[in-house]
């Protein structure tokens, strides 16, 4: 017996990836086919250094075991990378593959949208970069929808709450499936600002940043946590330009911080893709771990209309499973208030349809 | 508001562990109910040493977020193990549940079968053990197959290839659906002893023992791989009695210690739990890798008729996924067809059905 | 070349586990000996239960990369739980051996004393036990001393507080290296119960017991707190008679439950191995976790005397980083330090020396 | 009491990160220091895609809990990585920092470096490429062995073989202590290529690329082997022109494809960060795995002068513990002389003093 008779016998079932071995006499025999669509399928839309990072968090912590990057627009770059990426293959059990074609993206159970994820500042940038991405949504959730209707979506794309209403509008997915990283690493920043102050681990500092990623965003001064202990308690000007121990910094340092990224480096991605693979394992694993997403805000805190901002989540197989309500101060209620109006504003502005 | 009003609005969705919590104006608005049947949940049958060291080994290594342990003669002792379990669940995120009623065990992804466990030496024990545990499979699986229908089964009840046989008969499942934990113990012990020998760790030596765990288990010498290099090569006598440097006594080690851990501690359970993990997760995560399963041999290496014994198999998400043939010499091929033989011997003596 | 020549050169360096193989023209060339002296190498005394729970523990999440497991009295069974553990380590990457010789143990970075680790209910009983126990320090604390002086000791022997203070008495160690597991599991038990009310994790849940883990733990109901928010403000009553929503019963099950374990399955580990490890972890990856363990309360609270119990302390390389002084209100305040004076009491009537 | 009487008592300890909190009526009692200088420190000198790509590895795995990112050229960039880093430390329990001052680096036990690793093509490119590199190794090398003077080298800068007898010569540091990166990810390209053919995970197949990572790498294809068995035996044409089965396309693929992805995406780094991370982990974890990097062949396979080149080898707390002595056939053994004289001939050309 030699290698022929098994090549012989070898049937390619993918053209990128997957290559499928069977020989009766051979070093194999083949009880059932390969697995492509598995439970832990992903897709992430996208080549750019934001997509690169996603999947690489995901692969080198083991939370997909098999993840596909999608991009028709830049083969070559997506090539490129996903080439990098099988190379460490050795040191990781996921599998990876590059694709221009929907049909490889079929039976994934959550897709990460991470296309034009560079900031905007300007009202007039955040309404073109959102027109700009609409229309890439608008040819791109059809197709995904197309291959796996039970998707769970993972927005990344800016401005974010804008496009986490638009892919809920564009889809017509329940609620729950529809997930915006909103505030989840302004939050995880201000934790490790404030954990590093103090001299212990973000994780042991409950901190969080609601509202609006771009627009608005809402420091929960109120309820920062510290081993149970409140830091309002213990300091009650805390964020208030009466702190002498001017705690608004650091808020201001986890706010501005992606600007002083960019200034050093080009782009912010190590973290979002981070983030990102912490939302997506939270949904594989049915975690219930607790992070600021986007979701839709309607009859919470007063709020009595469509708009999509950035409330504590806990997060299950299903996705979204709760919003935590907390208990905040009349100053941060009304912030929100604020920031849900200006966010419908800009909502207001986008053409969706037509 | 208070949780007074929060509580009112519980439902137990189990009477043993979840617990459905929903408040309009309280700290949580639910968007989705608690999910049970996740994607890797797993049912382990028994509460004894060997299914706690499973479902330990499960939980810490984060293999399955949902284990749910079955045994409706011991509630007590379950109760025990569950709890003292349970009491660990901030040092990992998975679930763990202990019940008497089948109903709790829906929609498993795998079963570990690990009642009577313990070893049988004369040719009678294994008999009587057999029939025990047969009279057991009859009872567990047709509720197991009612609640899950399309499980894999993981069988580690003792003797292993009979049961595994049995098992196979019982449930009418597709053959990759069944697996025996069969040799991959005897094969993690033979690779431990020769990588000891040598300095290195097991997972650098590839050495296998195939056919029966209890009846005639088959060294496979001609393929004990280091780096790359046979030893077959370095020492053309390896495993016989020419041998100067006494690798049989490697072997003889990897054979002989379970009665020596029985002796000592009473019962062998933490590197059976570790390779039922392994197994387990080569499912979940697909990751194709392999481990000496029982599984039919029919039609392989010269057998002609069903009897399940160990070959190398590469595992995936549909369980055995390609048996290796790999190239025996002649004295190995014949101890294969000869514990091939004397399982089936032992097998027609076994009575399943009346 | 062959074998022959490579074992010529073989030297044992060690009778149980390490095996240097030198040979010129064989498969190896030697650069450097092996390294049995880790900086992870931690030395668990005992061979019961939960020694070998928290040898599983270390060894499974990849804690340490060697674990020394010392018994000199019941060297059998600690051959069979040490083959047993070896025998896993095809799935797992760390070493693993046995052994009745203190010098094994040498340069070890953590010692975890788990001799006599069964509860105690009367005052005679405790008193018995702890007599016994220091028997045992007495006569191991010195040895591990001298073959690691700069080790750090983790106590889970109970009366844990009593012989957390002993291994002070007897060690001369800072005290930033005496660690007692305290109440560690009383707070994740009291975490757990609290979290699965509410259908969260427990690592979502800040919720502590202080003071004693064997004589008057005390409930920290005005720090528990919920992604930011405090029970005690959601419903003023938590904790006490008065409280409809009977959040006692939680504080209750998590002190009584391990009773209930007992009767179950006749002694608890799993959960104490896992929050050795946890302590371990800590200490070995330097993160700062922060747990409720056993230290010296002398000028902490209003305590004017050496007294060990347990408050939430931040735990790094050094063992003992910080102590978090919490907010207690009066009540607790005064559980705190009636349960110093309870516990002084008893430790006034251990006779350490002589 | 308020956080002001706490930040009081607030010493920075380091302009970059560290920040130690003393209080004594404040939240936290300091028992200890922080410690900085941890027994899993890294250096890794650069800040560009390879640095960026191995630091994430080490965070991301939980490999290193202190990684320092040092740059004096481009502090800018460095800010801007590792701040985009540090936004992700809710995600990972390790610490990260950047630093443009050797001090920081103190007592590292690893260093990266990560300076020049794009590749070269002429000779004189090579030649270009390493007389760069030299000047940057003779300004960085005296320095870090300043404030680390036991620290293992890992060299990823290129030509890489070069550079690692160059980090040799300067450093004077003893054989074991200084690894190039060598042909590691040739030989983990080369099994993911040979195991994606026969649809298995490669770290199910054992292949091997040895020699020099850019000038005649050494493909071994007589010892390629899958579960035991040896591709030779099954295909005895495999990697030669008669070969039907084509084999050697695969070893063409491994070859080629950094061509291929530095034209898709500008650079390669994600399989380099993670082959660096997993050499680090052997090296902390002592794990005793097994790669091809790159040390001085003097001695071995009939070479009788100091060359750097990959063989496989045996990597334990020490750095390099044992070099692996295949049974190379005599084309394979022809191929690695000629290989090292054309080294040695390059390594010549090269000034290093002066």
């Amino acid at each position: 017996m030699n290698f022929v008779s098994l090549l012989k016998h070898t049937k390619i079932l993918s053209k990128l990836n997957v290559c499928y071995t069977r020989s009766i006499c051979g070093l194999f025999e083949d009880r059932t086919p390969p697995v492509v669509d598995t439970d832990t399928k992903v897709t992430v839309v996208g080549s750019g250094k934001v997509a690169a990072a996603c999947a690489m968090s995901l692969l080198v912590q083991n939370i997909s075991d098999n993840v596909v990057l999608l991009d028709n627009k830049n083969a070559n770059r997506l090539n490129g990378e996903v080439l990098d990426m099988q190379h460490g293959s050795l040191f990781f059990s996921s599998q990876v593959r590059g694709t221009t074609d929907y049909k490889e993206t079929a039976n994934s159970k959550i897709c990460i949208l991470s296309i034009g994820c560079k900031g905007a500042h300007t009202k007039q940038e955040v309404i073109d970069l959102a027109q700009k991405n609409i229309d890439g949504f608008k040819k791109i959730l059809p197709q995904i929808l197309t291959f796996s209707p039970n998707i769970i979506l993972l927005i990344i794309s800016n401005p974010v709450d804008i496009m986490t209403y638009v892919a809920w509008k564009i889809s017509s997915l329940p609620i729950n499936k529809i997930i915006g990283i909103g505030t989840t690493l302004d939050s995880a920043r201000f934790s490790q600002q404030i954990s590093h102050k103090l001299g212990i681990p973000p994780r042991n500092c409950q901190a969080y940043i609601i509202g609006g990623h771009n627009l608005y965003p809402v420091p929960v001064w109120s309820s920062i946590s510290l081993v149970g202990d409140r830091l309002i308690e213990l300091n009650p000007h805390v964020g208030t330009d009466q702190d002498k121990e001017k705690w608004h910094e650091v808020y201001e340092a986890a706010i501005n911080s992606p600007k002083q990224i960019t200034e050093g480096k080009g782009n912010t991605c190590w973290a979002k893709g981070l983030a990102a693979a912490a939302i997506v394992k939270s949904i594989f694993q049915n975690t219930r771990d607790i992070y600021t997403v986007t979701t839709n805000l309607k009859n919470l805190h007063g709020i009595s209309y469509d708009v999509f901002l950035s409330l504590p989540c806990v997060l299950n197989a299903c996705g979204i499973h709760k919003v935590v309500i907390q208990q905040l101060n009349d100053k941060e209620k009304e912030q929100l208030l604020k920031c849900a109006e200006k966010n419908k504003k800009v909502a207001d502005c986008i053409k969706i349809c037509g």
